[in-house]
């Protein structure tokens, strides 16, 4: 029951996210080393995280021979060196997301860790939060039927580092920042096996003074006849909104993980503090999360990596996944171009095939029974289709629900 | 301050809810005579609603000397027969949502009334819910700024009357029934001088046993660059999901209208009655609304009506408005064929023109202020772009909000 | 269907929302006249809301020819003197809540109006929200078996005019202000049968510089065995908490009629404006109302209110509800003094007897079946006790629910 | 960075809930010995759990070398004999609430470690919840200015055990089971340097065929004048209802730790599974929570009892927390008997004085400003108190607040 060694590749706000995280409640794993471009960043970061090593030489971070697993927590252009690097020195490496800008990067980064044959996992923190493991579960277990429909929301006012508001690091704008968790979740609520076939996608620049697309809202074909939807926003004004929601021919689950968690401050603004990450105000009402390392899924998602590397088998999330992901995003980026639907063009997928959704016909006096509702007097009624001749009737009956 | 008497063509779910609305609480007006195709269905909704007089002729309902208003509760294919005679008979003429099967027919109506120069209303409720009438009162004080998105969705199990089911009969199918409510609350909240330009559809029949599609995504883009969306279904399961959102340069507003509305019921199931419309269960946690007719709109809807004739105005909702809609419906069902963008094709806007979305530039120390976040250690963190330079930088200061 | 004429006693906030009411939508009865103490607030009341007529001699206000009922809006300790004229000139009258300073005026008031043999309606609006309407008729149908609970709670900053706050006037702080609607409340769920029979109440004056108590909490037991409880305060931060729970064998009650009703508005401060009675801020996070007079009950109140009068019933709230009321509250206020339980000291109790909550005793092989709980695993665990020996036992079965 | 080796007593809902726990995620400690009272259980419980060695036997289970934490997960009536073998060898003791079946009882387990000089922990879980802890951070923070009123409702259809139904072993009914909780949020939520000074309490059995209380209701007075209050049920339906509200002179706050978390699941009733602890239905709308070990408390309180025994440190709750706990569901007992306020004993009050709550007076025109109030047209409404004469009166200001 030995712990792991960290090596933290990172000084910014994720770095800061997954540091607290694996430093943990009663944790066996460590944060040995981290690395900064700026020796400054990770002095004061080692300082105020309790980090006993710190170095500017991204190799010899890699490379430690105290460290086990290293974690990228840099800007999407730095990714793919560092993976290089981990697989050169054969070190567990965990990557923050999106995995790369586009799907050809992510797919060269695929290959990498693949060829070298190193343990890699994909740092999707919204795919781990407790609600959504929980949600996921309960839809394998069939409880909401077969999925429909699942959206998944991710609003906030911009982010908080400077690269991400410029393109040309970060590969895009709020679709590459935002967008990759949304398509993640969704896959996870489809089923992973169930293909994303093609995507149609809207984003615009509407408020910021910057190239990157500010509001963008996507859908997203699958296999099965589901459908995808995505919203993501750097204007969102209130805090961070973070909604998911799914359909199904038996069921329907909302989550909410950030502003309605039932937890409601209200405060005339005395003794104003830290709220939760993103919100806007220190008076009024506020909505903060109770634990929101965990909340966020930081947790449950270093524990499946790490659980995943001591039992030798794939995390939930892998570099496959990203390249997924990756093949999404540029699908709708396309289709913002071409105003069309857009293949999602995937180098061998391997999810096998997913049929088509197929409720199960429900039949009433010889006819196909689509729908009943109770009436306002307690009674049932039933909208019939009688499949001979196409014609639909309604039938009022007093007994019991079929 | 005569109150006025009422025509009420059709004895459907809809002529009920309008009935009900119209005898109402202390109100002037009433409802003289009903007209139904079926004389038994005629003589049990006068019966059950105390409708002094029915008929099963419908010029005879519609020239009655005793009423001066119409009201058109038919299935859509008959509306346009229905105003016609209206027209003829000078009657002033409310009828239901949607005005018609597509834009060329509801083009035809609006023209009949406009012939005619009778006072012609368009019964969408849900754009006078007392929440909507607020929320865009707010939007139109400019308490959430510029509008840049708007959600609208309904969602629930399938409609209640056979005949919706028959896309012969109803001209579409959820589409037709619930994406014209969506549009024009989505259309208030853009301002109705804000044109839609152009929509983006996917539509499917995922699991009803019918021709007409049971499910359908649409975006719909604005002059303003605003973007409209609407999700409408047949196969949501839990009740009736009505909820708008709107989203602004400086605010947001959510509504819910029907299943978290600040009523919560749990009930082993004993004394199980009528929870609401298109409830699905009578035991567990069920969530009835207070005032149905109200907090549907039909309370305040149809007081407009009535105060626009007696004020001689138009009311908030005009035919054109329908006709509006069912161009934005068109090009729905265009775009889902086409999988592309399809303009929207109005004859003879009336809106004007509306200017670009325009945030204002914020600048801190000669560069362009994109965003400002409180940190968790109380300072602000500011991101800024050069703008001769293109370069985004962080600044991170102890200072006041900007 | 004639309408009624009104003369409006007092030009408060409360004479204002019932005034608005009375104008209504579509109705058939007008506000007439309107008394004031001032001349001047009569004039600018006149003119804002379009009364024709208006007066600062009372006695005139009331014996006007032309209006056949009186609504009394006056600080408390005008009610008596109003209705003593109301009853000299045999006019129909409805009184704000609270009827009296205390029982024994109360008493005194109750005695006028039935000697007198005239109208007499208590305008106890929050009996009459819709959700409690909707909510006390689910009682009633036996949807929460019986009821063992019942919470009301009315809290908000303090009132809105100087003489709520002087003892003298009022008759007591935010027991007589609030707690008034709370019991009255409290007193539909429990069903007005059921006897109210003893009263434990703690207050205090904890935050504003008055005599009077800005904060209580009481309970209130009935005949029944069920217990009411309410919670009132004059210094809750964040607008007005109107909240009800109720409890009963077979389920459980949840209404919210302010802060959280599906509606939920976020201003970075723009455009600011009017929110909802006793709101605290216009930036932030903010909860309106849809439409306030009907959600806080004027509507349905007047409606019934007028209807009995037109059809010569009593109305849901009359006189002697407030009197009742008036009793309930005199206990509270001997029960903060006394420091015990103190009985509701009633003359004449009108509403018969009422046995104790008894559930149906259920039984699993020969014990009474105290409780049964779904595992985590899916089987069933029953609790059963043997009623000879007293003994309690667990018992785990793979069985169905019993 | 060692863990540490824990002993488990007792297999029941609690033992499973603690040692799932303790197992957690990523965690250097261990449970490594477990005992009941039956063999089966405890061989069930080690295999379910992954326990490595189980026993029947207390005191070897107490003394055994190779753990050096002693977990006590026993009914009620056990704990003092299991403190008192900790004391006899020297372990760390963690005991579950509550810590005894009356304050007596809990004074003498008090004693028993304090004069053993061994490290003591009380298990009250629900004052760790992550919404609790970052609650009262806020509350000592200032943000809601000084506590005026605490709320405490834990109430569900009643225990999973058979001992908890028998008040011999327990020591009471709801108030022993859930009070306990309460009675602890509330004393965070005050201060603990806030002396609890008296109790009012109400108690019955309303439902089940018991001796013990199934439902009871509680008012707690503080030195600085603050009121606390709990309601427990054993007979609410429709899951765990776990809510606290918390209001101060600048603020409110109000967590849901349970029905309401932003999980909402609708099924028809497919692939029914396990929805949360005393969750009562498998169909309709249901309300899982997210990781119910960490939502409810759990994951915090373990790692502040370890983290504490690691840093010789006392932890957030002591034994000496649990005997106040005690002291106080005495005082209610007490009260429910004499049915007036009873005075809380404590022997060696150890957490000082606590001054009055005294909000600051505010001042306009040299009179006390009372209030003020946003008027629907925009100004300010003032209310006014001459402190030299007594009276109130209104203003009405164009101006900005005061």
């Amino acid at each position: 029951m030995n712990g792991h060694r960290v090596t933290m590749l990172g000084t910014g706000l994720i770095g800061l996210f997954y540091t607290q995280t694996l430093r943990g409640k009663r944790s066996r794993d460590r944060v040995e080393l981290v690395y900064s471009r700026s020796a400054e960043r990770a002095e004061a970061f080692a300082e105020q995280l309790g980090v006993p090593r710190r170095t500017t030489d991204l190799e010899a971070a890699v490379a430690d021979p105290d460290t086990d697993i290293v974690v990228i927590g840099l800007p999407n252009h730095l990714h793919e060196e560092a993976v290089e690097l981990c697989a050169r020195h054969g070190k567990n490496v965990l990557c923050t997301k999106p995995l790369a800008r586009n799907a050809e990067e992510a797919k060269r980064i695929l290959d990498i860790v693949e060829r070298a044959g190193i343990f890699a996992g994909y740092l999707e923190d919204l795919a781990y939060t407790p609600k959504t493991l929980k949600a996921v579960q309960a839809v394998r277990a069939g409880q909401i039927g077969q999925v429909t429909w699942a959206r998944s929301r991710e609003t906030h006012p911009g982010p908080h580092s400077a690269w991400f508001w410029d393109a040309k690091q970060a590969g895009g704008g709020a679709i590459v920042d935002l967008g990759c968790h949304c398509i993640e979740i969704v896959r996870n609520y489809m089923g992973k096996e169930n293909r994303p076939v093609e995507a149609m996608c809207w984003l615009d620049t509407l408020v910021h003074p910057i190239e990157a697309e500010d509001n963008a809202i996507a859908l997203i074909k699958f296999e099965s006849g589901a459908i995808g939807q995505f919203e993501v926003s750097w204007t969102f004004r209130g805090g961070m909104d973070l909604r998911d929601e799914v359909a199904g021919t038996e069921g329907t689950i909302w989550t909410n993980h950030f502003l309605r968690t039932g937890f409601d401050l209200f405060s005339s603004g005395e003794g104003a503090g830290y709220v939760a990450e993103k919100a806007e105000t220190t008076s009024g009402w506020m909505f903060p999360v109770g634990d929101e390392l965990a909340e966020l899924g930081y947790v449950d998602m270093f524990a499946d990596m790490f659980d995943a590397i001591d039992e030798g088998r794939e995390p939930m999330e892998t570099f496959y996944d990203g390249y997924v992901v990756n093949a999404v995003m540029d699908a709708c980026y396309r289709s913002a171009e071409s105003r069309s639907w857009e293949p999602v063009q995937l180098e061998g997928w391997r999810g096998g095939e997913t049929g088509r959704i197929a409720p199960t016909r429900r039949e009433w006096d010889g006819k196909t029974l689509i729908k009943q509702e109770q009436m306002p007097d307690g009674r049932l009624k039933l909208i019939l289709k009688d499949d001979a001749t196409g014609e639909f009737a309604d039938v009022v009956t007093g007994g019991e629900a079929h």
